[in-house]
């Protein structure tokens, strides 16, 4: 069945279409924290985000058929549920940030974004990492460094080294700093200007390098004496999932201009929004005559607003400090040769395996470590730049029987996958 | 209520949000072809073209929230629904298109699309008309004319003067071809290079202008001879609404090298897909990892599956035809002072108003005819470079009663609406 869906997904969606593992599973059911594929194996979701309130929660299901039923369309008439939601959301917002945009998707959301800076400060240039994926977008696509953009890496991008707690400490954010201020000086040399960077406030698709609170401080001091923006991409982070803080900014103690939120916020119904202070939202909208179709839509509003009263519900935001922290002392008591730093803030965990006192990456180990885990039902997978660190970003349910079932499978998978000699 | 939502709207939603009507309309409640507003008031639908299969139609409401209940994760993982889509999808389309990727807005499949024809020829060039509208990612809304994109109109784009049947009849499309190739030469000659043009077969948002299927048999070869794709939006035009043709390119009868689809397919659901021919597939998946974590997901799948088979259950191409053809018999009776030009093909409508013989719009009066229609119960608007041309886009399930209701009103409108002295 897999090598026929394998042939059907080559002949109708074409070459180098992306699937997780050696051989692709074929997931058919979800509950909570669960997956089940065709075959009737369970999984244990230890990797899926945006499903956040876990896979199909009842509350959201009801929200979407029951308005789906009633009445779907655009902003361009009225209607009281986007309006509902925007107020619930921005007000767990601080920094002044009160307005917002809806959208479908994250990477509009971010394409906006950018575009939002640039309306600001009358300038182009923007800062991303070297190690990060901001959108899919003509735009945003310029940002991710997994492949360079189509037409290539236009000018008014500078991609400054991602934190690297392993191979390049940096405490104090002293050396980010230093590499952002150099992008600002290249970009005015050039005649380009500086209108702001994106970054994720967990630094989640860097591979979680582990930082402190404050670390960005330095950072965004040469960001604001620029008079550039600072662009949060809370899609991974937002919504509770940092345990200690709702939002990434809050935790890593930064002021966000604009703050872009994805499909989580909706357990996965394809919604989005940019988020930001009114005298950003305005430069914006005077400049351009934003309109997205279904943004905002009264069902994507109504599954916006059931996922955020299931998180308060459910006490999500808890869970998942009370989780975060149960997982990091299991991880941390984990021994293996090649296990190099064992990272994590609120439901994000990494584990990043070398090879050798150079930190040359083990990815060929942590390939065999996650088809090991997968065979035996725990769904999770790899990240960072050599893709040598383990990737755990479970739903928020995910409690601590969880993280035991979770842990100790990877126990097991340490012993029996065999290291590189 | 009215003023406490427009309130509410500026406070959350930031300056020059757009609403339709001078006081805008607030929404409740659909069903079909019907609208109704929170004061009881019925309207029927002539405007709106996302929900094709008629507001809350049952069996698209039914697919959504069955698959929300069972499974909606994305294709990293292997799914049959996707491929089932795209097998039926694609079955529909001729010139060897074959292959498809999922997004969730037509935003996002025009900026695949641009990158497509990027790949493809190694070019950046792009001509679209000038006035149009094909998205509003920072790279689809450089081909939008209603307002500058911020920064301003990049060096690669040119936009070549909208077909207007009323102001520069081109029967035979030679000054469409014409200015396309001064646009490619000016491409070329400033080492640019042209890799395409984007286009709405219907020409719906240039205010749907009078042309005969042939009408672009001249550009096509302007832009074949050039080495550019063709990029077919059909948002719009596509899955019956032209009556005659499940595609306007079909209708029109050029052949496109990529065809783009939105939120229509899944009856409002946010979904959208662009489709290629394998050879333009290959050339764009090969040279960005584009993968979209919601486009194809199991939950739109089945929507779009469902909103297919109504399109077949209920006979609604055929329907398009048969009430295509009653709407414009019933227009072309009409009779007015500023009445210039009756248009239309398929389930799209235009009448164009001006003043005077040298054809000056009548937009005042347009925009009073409106109201006065709103006002009746009849959703309408506008259309064209100055808005004087009254826009009829229905749900496909509008028939031939409805079209009474509708030229009936119109007719009573046309009487009690003040000519501008």
């Amino acid at each position: 069945m897999t090598k026929t869906l394998t042939a059907r997904r080559a002949r109708l969606m074409g070459p180098n279409v992306p699937t997780f593992y050696r051989t692709p599973i074929h997931i058919v059911r979800g509950q909570g924290v669960h997956l089940w594929d065709a075959g009737g194996k369970q999984y244990l979701d230890c990797y899926n985000n945006v499903p956040h309130v876990g896979h199909c929660h009842p509350a959201v299901i009801k929200a979407i058929a029951g308005q789906a039923a009633i009445l779907n369309t655009h902003t361009r008439y009225h209607h009281d549920l986007v309006l509902d939601y925007i107020e619930q959301l921005t007000a767990r917002l601080n920094h002044g940030i009160s307005q917002c945009i809806m959208t479908c998707t994250g990477s509009e959301a971010n394409d906006i974004a950018l575009r939002m800076a640039q309306a600001v400060t009358g300038k182009i240039g923007v800062i991303a990492t070297d190690n990060t994926y901001h959108g899919n977008t003509a735009a945003t696509s310029a940002l991710s460094s997994r492949r360079p953009p189509i037409g290539g890496y236009p000018s008014h991008v500078r991609l400054v080294p991602a934190p690297d707690s392993l191979r390049n400490p940096d405490p104090d954010g002293a050396i980010l700093a230093g590499h952002i201020q150099a992008a600002i000086d290249d970009l005015n040399a050039k005649g380009i200007g500086f209108s702001g960077m994106m970054l994720c406030p967990a630094f989640a698709n860097e591979g979680i390098p582990t930082v402190a609170p404050g670390f960005f401080a330095k950072a965004e001091a040469v960001i604001r004496n620029a008079g550039g923006l600072i662009l949060c991409d809370e899609v991974q982070p937002g919504f509770g999932r940092m345990g200690s803080h709702f939002w990434g900014h809050d935790w890593l103690g930064l002021t966000p201009d604009v703050v872009t939120v994805g499909k989580p916020m909706a357990n996965g119904h394809p919604v989005a929004a940019v988020l930001a202070r009114p005298d950003v939202m305005a430069a914006f909208r005077n400049a351009f005559g934003y309109f997205n179709t279904f943004g905002g839509n009264p069902v994507s509003a109504a599954a916006c607003l059931a996922t955020l009263q299931v998180i308060d519900d459910e006490a999500l935001q808890a869970n998942a400090a009370k989780t975060s922290a149960y997982v990091m002392d299991r991880l941390r008591a984990l021994s293996h040769p090649l296990l190099a730093e064992v990272r994590g803030v609120g439901m994000f965990f990494g584990a990043e395996f070398v090879t050798d006192a150079d930190n040359t990456p083990a990815t060929a180990f942590v390939e065999d470590l996650v088809e090991v885990m997968v065979a035996k039902g725990f769904i999770l997978n790899r990240i960072g730049r050599a893709g040598n660190t383990l990737k755990i970003r479970p739903p928020l349910p995910f409690n601590t029987d969880h993280a035991d079932q979770l842990v100790d499978a990877l126990q097991d998978a340490l012993r029996s996958t065999p290291v590189p000699a």
